[in-house]
């Protein structure tokens, strides 16, 4: 491994009701997931997030979620693949052409919470999501948490040419099935524990689950979350072991 | 006159709820614009309006409006100039995606109710909606109904280099200044009346006003509102006096 | 039976949006149940309805539904119990407000769409609802789709002290299992079949399924849909029977 | 002077978006407007904010807004008296069923943002919030920040016999017509500013201007904000004034 990617959720604030400390993570990750509109975001906070990515070279990304504002994308809802594959490309074409006005390009999308969820599993909203990521990111991108074989999205967008990005957590804990737990609630993590995960990773390519197995994961970027308590102290720590070992910080492009 | 060209606002249903006859009126204009999700239509409304004017080689535009569901877009609101902004290249960028989905591309923007009326006085908003159509829209062009002499938007769209494209209205009348008298409640229109307004309109490029002054219009656009009551009867007897004139349909390029 | 109580499903406009000939309907049925704002219907929509039902003198109820206005609440949603509770309280609430200010009560509640198929099912939401019904609802009364038996929240209601009113429709088809097989896209439905079926229900208390099993069904009251093309003349067709037979209107108190 | 009232907006976050300091702020006043949905405020949201309220005894008011979410109700809107009647009775009407679910009454009312400002000026608006306010609350009461006389909506609100409470704020500026300086962005207030500004109110019954005029206040209410970033330091503050004067802190009844 000679270089990788950290990405961030972000932009998930709402007109006057603030989530996240984009202006301190944000600049210090290579690749940002910003949200739409649907789940969180709204255009004022697209635009604010896209400046603050610009100003730092970090590459942007669609968060899209469910169009659910006020459960935050977080309650599964029955949606038909054509609504995903709309939902999609609405969300992910706002974005692009807010990062067009400003001289970028839209690089990755990321889905959100219980619309991943979904993704996972429900082979006929993957196949449209596949086709809306093929149709609207130029350079067809996906992230999504490692291991990615047998889900539902990433083998659909392997199959329509999409480059998946696989993903390791550090600040989740990884169950026996290599499924991360996620948290409704973020609770702050120990920085040295998560200084000691990212050395291993980054020696081993493996990641210990709550059970004690190791795993193997196939990773290409970090993922953090910009709304955890000590967020910008996580990302510090990450940002120091990868640069104790000599390994550069670079988009996964 | 060589040519003409027919825009109609469409695409304004919202989930269950189905607004105007596009299916009947799309195919027989040559240039649609369709709501994008703000006072009107939603991602699946919007791809099935792209669609139906794809099949029909119509060209579609963003029809933008005000974040007001509720109101239909019909309430002014006090919006920043950063907000205009954010919010027209936000829709605008969406319709975009989807119809660069289809192979298709943005033709032209179209502020909508309350929107557009804020934007025939207000030069903040006017200058910042005039950045953002520069922006979002690959052939900058803004529809807007003629005189358009003097009006904030159409003013600056002019020195921001985008084509103003200035439409004449059969089916509301004119007041003594040459302003359109808007109503809330669309009743159905004589067809008659409107086959005489055009014919007039086609010999003289003037329509009479409410208290019977003549008034030169320098109109390229013909609109016609689709969820009128008898909108497809009255856009057929548009087509018929055009034809008549021997004069051609040609979206305003 | 001397006497039996019409329902409707009404007040689900939006906006701009018109849905259902109301003014037809909610004049000639016994009870109405009136949509909150959350799949459907707004503050103005509810006085309007509330408005035409005083008018006629018929009794009035809240038709709460998910928090979907895109879906119209036919998407199923991961809620919690304590969400189902607040938003029944709320919905419900806001309604019983409009109906005091004209001097009227809230008379009932009847679950909507998906809301109504996730309650027949999940226990945990229907304890809730339940309970959000006895505290919002004067006289606690439920409606519900025969038959009741064994259903989760109907269980729950009547475990609860809420009269539990059981319905028959007359415009849908049973299955053989006695659930009414739903339609996402009303059809006109032949007035002469369901004079047949009204009959036959007055007569002998049973409807016929659609392999022609006989079921009887132990309803209060009967629903009429209010957006079916055809539903003022669904609706005169069943009085008319129901007047044949000397039955007499009433709401189910 | 032998008791007063301190009130504070609250309720005011939205879903997963946190906003102000609740569970610090009301337990330690007397009366607290509780947002509504419309602004701010969810029914999840409104049922944690009231079951803090009951914990304390702190009589619980409606703090109904305008229909946006995005801008936070603090964008004027162009809205007809009917959608005002209605908004202000669904809204109390939602918030008074979740009290009365817990056996409190719904105590007052008090418009929030571009809502509270336009019910200034707007006589026709503020003639059709009277009459909601004394047809949802049941002992008809509203707050004003004073001087009230002149108002449209006090003023409105007392030839409908509404008892009208008039406020204080001691965390915001007087300008020289005696009228409130808002802020959208809230900053930290000195609180030995605001323990001074409390003592000559209590003293004297007055405020001093930005220009150093003195202004008589006849206020039965000192409301505080809950969103500045030291609010419980400053109600603390305000708290203790109070009890060195040896007044009673008493809900405004």
């Amino acid at each position: 491994m000679k270089t990788i990617d950290i990405n961030c959720d972000c932009g998930e604030s709402f007109g006057n009701w603030s989530l996240g400390r984009d202006a301190e993570i944000v600049p210090n990750v290579t690749s940002a997931n910003v949200a739409c509109g649907f789940h969180a975001g709204d255009p004022m906070t697209m635009l604010r997030t896209v400046a603050i990515a610009r100003e730092a070279g970090t590459k942007v990304g669609a968060h899209p979620g469910l169009p659910d504002l006020l459960g935050f994308g977080r309650r599964r809802m029955s949606i038909t693949p054509e609504e995903a594959y709309a939902y999609v490309v609405y969300q992910a074409g706002a974005l692009r052409a807010l990062l067009e006005a400003q001289g970028m390009t839209l690089n990755h999308v990321k889905p959100h919470g219980a619309f991943y969820l979904m993704l996972n599993d429900e082979t006929d909203l993957a196949e449209a999501v596949a086709r809306a990521i093929r149709e609207v990111c130029p350079v067809a991108r996906l992230y999504w948490p490692a291991p990615i074989e047998g889900l539902a999205l990433p083998e659909a967008a392997k199959r329509a040419g999409i480059d998946v990005v696989p993903e390791v957590y550090f600040d989740l804990e990884y169950d026996e099935a290599g499924r991360l737990i996620l948290q409704r609630k973020k609770s702050a993590v120990d920085v040295d524990v998560v200084r000691e995960r990212v050395r291993e990773f980054l020696r081993s390519g493996q990641v210990v689950t709550v059970s004690g197995k190791r795993l193997a994961l196939n990773a290409r970027s970090i993922c953090v979350h910009g709304d955890g308590p000590n967020a910008p102290e996580m990302l510090a720590a990450i940002r120091e072991v990868i640069a104790e070992k000599g390994i550069n910080l670079a988009p996964a492009a």
